[in-house]
């Protein structure tokens, strides 16, 4: 079955249109976290960040700053998340690399994810490693 | 008060630093949501989406692929999230352009925000007015 994204692009199915250019299609997410919640998407399929052509991944996160400026203003929010699920542990559902804005709002109730601590020993073990990857 | 990040950029406050480059600096959380929780700045200091460079986004977004591949490899993980949290409505804390990559594990009991959706007219209403501002 084909990329249900890859559809939205060429029109196969009908989207809310934010922005379209050469490299970079726009669309509103129809289950919106907040009014506004946008999907920003690479017109070539590229399933995650691994796949992503580093030069169509500076276009996106660009439009995603001139998209995020547009929501502040239109919808007159003073902040939005940016998130980038990359794989289906990380809550990637659609196999095709999307940005999501969500526009936030006072008093919306989303809280963001509990943080914890290291103890003796366990930064630096991680960060070596993370660092031997590099 | 300045920046505390750009003091971990100076080094006059210590960090388990993953990664740096000229216009960038990656440094694990020191709170992380999951061990390996490594956040991406620019060395020049920029509080938020509006405020940073394009030339200096694309360069932060690259190293964030850059990292997350290492992340996948080096603590043997299957995907990630990205953040950027832009305004303090957002949950942004340090007024010091952030993105957050958080390794993600099965069973780690994160979960992503509820999502609604759009009743009679209110897509095509928000979508007018973000576009109007583009």
């Amino acid at each position: 079955m084909e990329c249900v994204f890859c559809k939205i692009i060429k029109g196969e199915i009908p989207s809310y249109k934010v922005y379209e250019d050469e490299s970079v299609y726009a669309f509103l997410d129809i289950n919106p976290v907040n009014f506004g919640h946008t999907l920003v998407i690479p017109k070539k399929h590229y399933e995650n960040m691994e796949e992503i052509d580093k030069k169509i991944l500076c276009d996106l996160i660009k439009v995603v700053k001139k998209i995020g400026g547009a929501i502040k203003k239109g919808l007159k929010v003073e902040g939005y998340n940016i998130n980038l699920n990359n794989g289906s542990v990380a809550g990637q559902v659609v196999p095709h690399f999307h940005f999501h804005i969500i526009p936030r709002l006072e008093n919306d109730g989303l809280k963001l994810w509990d943080q914890g601590e290291y103890k003796n020993g366990e930064a630096e073990n991680v960060l070596n490693k993370i660092k031997k990857e590099l």
